[in-house]
């Protein structure tokens, strides 16, 4: 089942398991595909940055996607973002054969004009092909490209498999209501918009017209929770819900360690095995430590599926 | 009063008021000068970059900074950073000379390397003289320069005169214990430790050995607050007020936009009169005001001094 | 006389003479004055990045710009490039009350879209008035900031107070071309456009259309002939005295010590008496000193002019 | 044969032969391997940055490390650089299993401080292996990152599989007689250094204490030359030459077009059959094929070799 425009919900960026060898852990992914399906979500996304996508060679990328692909009951978009077209191709194309729903495609850093981000995409989607739905990444904080709404509709007006944005501008709430608009008025025709930057700005970025999160935060079914909540018509409830969880959010939103922060997180959940990340990988401190599990214990108390997580004892 | 190593507690970073025309606004400086005291700041920084400092030409930056020594009954930091050292000088004198307590250098966007940031520094301090204690900026989000503990430690030592770290790394967690270890192991004499980043980590910051705060967050009072219930020993009480307004608080960090929510609330607060920018600016939407104004309705519900702002009606 | 779209020729981008202990060197602004002049340039552009704009306090600059205006007898354009509009309106308004042909603008490093830059220069024109003329200087390699020619074209048509461009794009041959034939299409009115670069492209932009230059080589009495060899159809006679030039001119473009090659130069031409710089400075070794005599004596081989200054001596 | 700390003269960087369709042209890279020993080269240098490295698959990679290094009888250098060191390793271990000499690694552009910069290679080497030679790239105009004299010290120092320096910081002569000061005070153990920016500074880089160049200029034939004259101590005669060919390779210069320059006039010199490059690519305009060819006329009634080339018909 290809990803289309109508895509919403909740998107799992999924980290990459490894073992404290920094082999991938292969049994982790099962476990964690099914971790992240027990949680509600729509889809998952692979191989993304919080992935540690650039650290993996081409077969062990290739690997993991198959079996996720395999086990997942969802759509499966597969992070192809590479620094030429011809890795770019080789991964979407097995990606696809395997199975996946979709693709994602983030702008290399040196991109600047308007022009440039344009036809960068053109690119793209000449070397994968035009028939292979992909995901538009657009996260100016950490890419350091940043694409007006007007750029945005020009790609995906030249690019109808261009059926998604992941929207993790910041400030951002501005963006999706002027893509709306586009919409609305007719100069813009559908895509979904799923949010990232960590959820940090999900309750507010609903309101404004997204169809959901695509972000890798260490509980999902919060995530999903909100969206619901929100989907119902229950602001406050969903509010009160994002609430209890932004003091943690924001502890894992700590560019360099946030990955470190947030495969803690999973490690305490039975997530994954281990939390180890590949070279380069900031990592926790005992003190950094401490502060997660303070913050888990406080969750606790308004958010009940964290009283486990926040005992549960795991090895460093 | 000179500032010096001892400094603790919250210096409020000041915005700096317009009418709507685009003219200093004398008036609301007297009363946002009060305002501040009244919210029991230990101090006052001015002329920084959420004080729209770049914008003011030199005579506008020199008039502000004698209104605001003249009037406060504590210590005004004056921000004089500026692209050359004879502005820089021209300004950190004249403003010593009007009774500040200090000044605040932040490095320019190009410096990389070690030796570079810790050359630049050497020569403002030639530049202003050795006799004027100074604030050293460490943002590297904004300003996109990154000083290592060991760069910082090179700084404070060549430079007796530097008091003082505003400190805003991000993460910026583990450098304050590093900082602190360094010092107590006595490789880094005493120096004042004031965090900014809008506050957003200030709960742990503290617990990591941090005299306090320097940012400017609508509700300076809070920050007072959480800094007293952390030295009190209260540390779940202060956790739980800072909880209370971390989601206003994340709204407030957006970048391009988070000064205009700052001088909205801080308008709402009655502390300036107008919520008017120079140019370039963000501006505010009908929903991002609305947006606001939800988060104020519901921080009232847990922290009684927000019920009024929520409710004050003011002209966009 | 104002400058208008038909400026061609030279214009030298003049180096700002400081004393050895940092004060601005009246004496040798007068002798520079002359020297410029008596190479032939058209104009003079004064307070630009070779000028140290930025290590000069307000007063400083716009003394130096009514010294320069006073004596020059062609036209003077006087950079006002500033951090923020205040300080760029004080220094335009004062330059133009006191003589000078117009001012030049260069974009602040942080933008980025198609959107931001064309907002930029209508706010800067908004803010010193629309009825200084005023020269765009495109130069990504060191503002970090990238025009494409649509760019450029909108803010020539938003701004009729726009004659010139400063162009400096590297590469940027094509650039020409298309502005020309933006021009020739009649979807830009004419405007004069000089290369800056230090020159070392301008023996092709001229025969892309360029009307000349507009850069600090310190021979511009050879900028000028270059120019005039082109204009009389001397295509090869123009390149041979180009080439004789360009080691030295490579040797120039040196980024961090360019500017202290060429105040050597200018100080071995007897055009200013010291080749002091204001810090930050890059300096110069005595092996680069020998670099700069030796390449001076081999230029001497091939243009008399520079035969004197080879062997010139000059206190370092 | 591995590479080690003598290697002396020129290593060329080579470019990746396409045919028109964009597929690795393995007839040119036999042709290409040929001209360059022609040239009098003492190694060669593939997959770097002009070799389109980036734009190959891992397998393409591999395959022509595999026959340059069965075609060639001098030393040949792998650049390894990636995004991550799994994909680094796989292909250095597999280049020297083929025979190669050694490998060259680049940083990547987020590396700001000293001590990340220096921690980035000494990962790389963990995980390369400490067993294979490699160049260190020091290249920050297109890069991003600053690495003092004292750096690249401590990177030597800390790894004793570096042996040689790719020097292309720019300005970059005061670093060369750094670093050999270092070397002859005791501090820094020997290491080659070799020259990139496309040989622009050759000819002062050799006096300063370099031992060759390894760049891709057109001509590799007259650095050859250049190293040899210098060597011999014919100074003046190595200018001479060396001056014949700038107006030519400062044209090369050209970042974003350089490549289509290098690649016409190699296919004009025979060394491959075609200039084709991958996506994305700058080309090059019939204006500037012409400037190219009048260079290299001008450039054959100085240099001999040049004007086979000159007259050489080529299709675009």
């Amino acid at each position: 089942m290809k990803l289309d425009h109508t895509a919403k919900g909740v998107f799992a960026i999924t980290v990459t398991p490894f073992t404290p060898d920094g082999a991938v852990d292969a049994a982790s992914i099962d476990r964690m595909t099914d971790f992240y399906q027990s949680c509600g979500v729509s889809g998952l996304t692979i191989l993304g940055m919080m992935g540690e996508a650039p650290k993996l060679d081409a077969d062990e990328s290739l690997s993991i996607a198959r079996q996720v692909v395999r086990r997942a009951r969802v759509p499966v978009v597969v992070g192809v973002s590479a620094p030429g077209f011809a890795a770019m191709r080789a991964l979407a194309r097995a990606a696809m054969d395997a199975g996946a729903a979709g693709v994602m495609i983030a702008p290399p850093p040196a991109l600047r004009t308007d022009d440039q981000i344009v036809n960068y995409f053109s690119q793209a989607v000449a070397a994968i092909g035009p028939g292979i739905p992909w995901v538009l990444q657009d996260y100016p904080l950490v890419l350091a490209v940043q694409m007006t709404p007007k750029v945005i509709r020009q790609i995906v007006t030249d690019n109808p498999s261009c059926v998604m944005l992941k929207h993790e501008d910041w400030p951002g709430l501005e963006k999706i209501s002027t893509l709306r608009l586009f919409q609305h008025s007719g100069s813009l025709r559908p895509i979904s918009i799923l949010c990232g930057n960590g959820g940090i700005f999900l309750d507010f970025e609903l309101e404004r017209g997204a169809d959901g999160a695509m972000t890798g935060y260490a509980f999902p079914d919060m995530l999903v929770d909100v969206v619901n909540f929100y989907t119902q018509g229950n602001r406050d409830t969903a509010h009160d819900l994002f609430d209890a969880h932004l003091p943690l959010m924001r502890y894992e939103q700590q560019q360099g360690i946030g990955l470190a922060v947030r495969k803690y997180v999973l490690q305490k959940r039975g997530a994954i095995a281990h939390d180890t990340q590949r070279a380069p990988a900031g990592s926790l401190t005992a003190a950094a430590r401490a502060e997660i599990d303070y913050l888990l214990a406080r969750l606790a108390l308004r958010d009940p599926r964290a009283a486990l997580v926040a005992s549960a004892e795991v090895k460093p």
